[in-house]
């Protein structure tokens, strides 16, 4: 813990103990990543036995001073409030206070969304002007580029002020990290028109109208594979829903090509040549290629991946994370938020 | 308008102004079923000249005595509450009166949503114990059997008590209609554990539990195409999405099939295989098929139908309706709801 974050572009405090598959995942990334981009300096936190072992089975190298002892693991069905507070040695608290204390640049984890978030926001705290931290997600569009929608869970039972928050947030997000010049904004609703909406989208889209954000006005839940906007700004319940369901799309496609394969073996052929063309045309919506998301709004870069992520998912979040950093992206959230006043 | 309904095993009023291809798809809807199912007297109501135009230039027989003339016409766009107050003379005011008056057993409509809805609630009422009408969607699932919505926007903004309305009035559609024996019912949220969800769920929960209704607990996204519960409930925004993020699949499919076809000849032809392999596997996703919702929880059987509904669409939305009427399903509500004291 004596090299200085200077010594390396970007230092990356990596959660070993945080997936379904901990620590092996994350174990294989960060040896891959260690052999494949030296400027990457990750930090291996979690049991450093468990950690060890792995290194040893798989064969791989990896330097051992970069493995961060952390003995006590948060599991996945935890309440996060009580196991941050509890559990001061695990994974999860060591990573985010690593990068509080400036021993790391970011944090990656596919631990308990709910533990990585609490702790990264009690720990970092939020940027000023962010009411509550969010969390984004891509869709894959029927054209290629992604539509973001935040929130999907971070929290629900928003307020205008928080939803109006994760529009700056998503919109600076978008024009950086996506690359796209001038984001457009929706806000989700039951119809195009302005009378449509809840309480919550009347008073949000006040908000937006007075900002100098590119607000397009109401879009609808089939906007968004459409990519009609960049971003879909929406309460976190309907958020997590959304991704659930559209998650959920490809697990159906197969059960049905499924029930279609197995009357018949013309059929079966046929489901066969289904298969593969979707593998090709839909692979941008596989979950693996795309790693994880981050958490908007805390003051440094947290990065939350499935618990499913496998050790490529597990990469991606490590070079997100490390894109982040490279973009001075806390810096530029602040400045843009320092802009609008209390809302 | 002689003919008492007894005449007939049942009157259906149709809104020949509905759709948006009205009245055409309507007009040709109404012959077949005349020709095809003498039993079933459709009464026509909107502007007979269009009507007669129509039946004319299809070449279709249609007894002149049961078109209604109704001339005004509530286009999609208007404000439903205005609308319906200062178009008595419209097809939809008409309609969900004959209702009222018992002239017709149901009305189908493919017009305006938020029109024949508020019609529809202000001309015949409210069924004891139910604070708020709701509309339902049937969703297509891996395993055929459906898994139904509610509520997909009756209304908004909604209160524990009008959720768990929602769930009574469906499990009986579920069991009359969709002759399932025991429906499951889950609430929608965002996770499986009781300590997820939202204000909302929370206190709809309550009274689920305490009910003798089959609630199993929290649903998620992913649940509904996986055929988790039979009855999904969730407040009528979430809902709305859902449908709208539910149908723009197919057509993300497409476009994304469009994409790959685009890159080559073996690309074209493989396309086209799946094409006509999904259109045989996914039969049941097709909306012309399913036809009209209901509107449930109205003293009187309204259903609704898609703007773009076709012929065949609108014919299943009249045995639907005939369905719901033979089977006494208002009468089975009401004495469902007297079960439970106000909430």
């Amino acid at each position: 813990m004596n090299n200085k974050i200077t010594d390396f572009a970007c230092t990356i405090a990596l959660d070993a103990m945080g997936g379904d598959y901990a620590p092996r995942n994350e174990v294989i990334a960060a040896a891959q990543t260690f052999s494949e981009n030296p400027s990457i300096k990750i930090l291996l936190i979690g049991k450093e036995s468990a950690i060890l072992d792995v290194l040893k089975k798989e064969n791989l190298s990896f330097p051992k001073e970069n493995i961060v002892n952390a003995e006590e693991v948060i599991g996945m069905d935890e309440i996060p409030t009580v196991a941050i507070r509890t559990k001061k040695n695990s994974s999860i608290v060591v990573g985010a206070t690593m990068v509080k204390n400036k021993q790391a640049d970011a944090f990656v984890s596919a631990a308990n969304t709910g533990a990585v978030m609490t702790a990264s926001t009690l720990i970092l705290g939020r940027i000023k002007g962010v009411e509550r931290p969010t969390i984004g997600a891509d869709f894959p569009t029927a054209y290629g580029r992604v539509c973001s929608i935040y929130d999907v869970g971070a929290s629900v039972d928003s307020k205008p002020a928080h939803l109006f928050g994760y529009a700056v947030l998503g919109s600076i997000y978008a024009k950086e990290v996506n690359k796209t010049p001038n984001p457009k904004i929706g806000l989700l609703s039951v119809g195009e028109e302005d009378n449509k909406g809840n309480e919550l989208v009347f008073n949000t889209r006040k908000l937006l109208q007075e900002s100098t954000l590119n607000y397009i006005g109401n879009v609808e839940g089939k906007d968004i594979l459409m990519a009609k906007v960049d971003i879909v700004i929406c309460d976190g319940f309907v958020g997590n829903v959304i991704i659930k369901l559209g998650e959920s799309f490809l697990t159906f496609l197969k059960q049905v090509l499924k029930n279609y394969a197995a009357k018949g073996f013309t059929n079966k052929l046929k489901a066969l040549i289904v298969k593969n063309v979707l593998k090709v045309a839909l692979k941008d919506v596989d979950y693996q290629t795309h790693g994880g998301v981050p958490l908007l709004g805390v003051n440094g870069i947290t990065i939350i991946g499935h618990g499913s992520s496998s050790p490529l998912a597990i990469k991606n979040m490590i070079y997100k994370a490390k894109e982040m950093h490279d973009l001075n992206l806390i810096q530029k959230f602040e400045e843009e938020l320092s802009k609008y006043g209390k809302r």
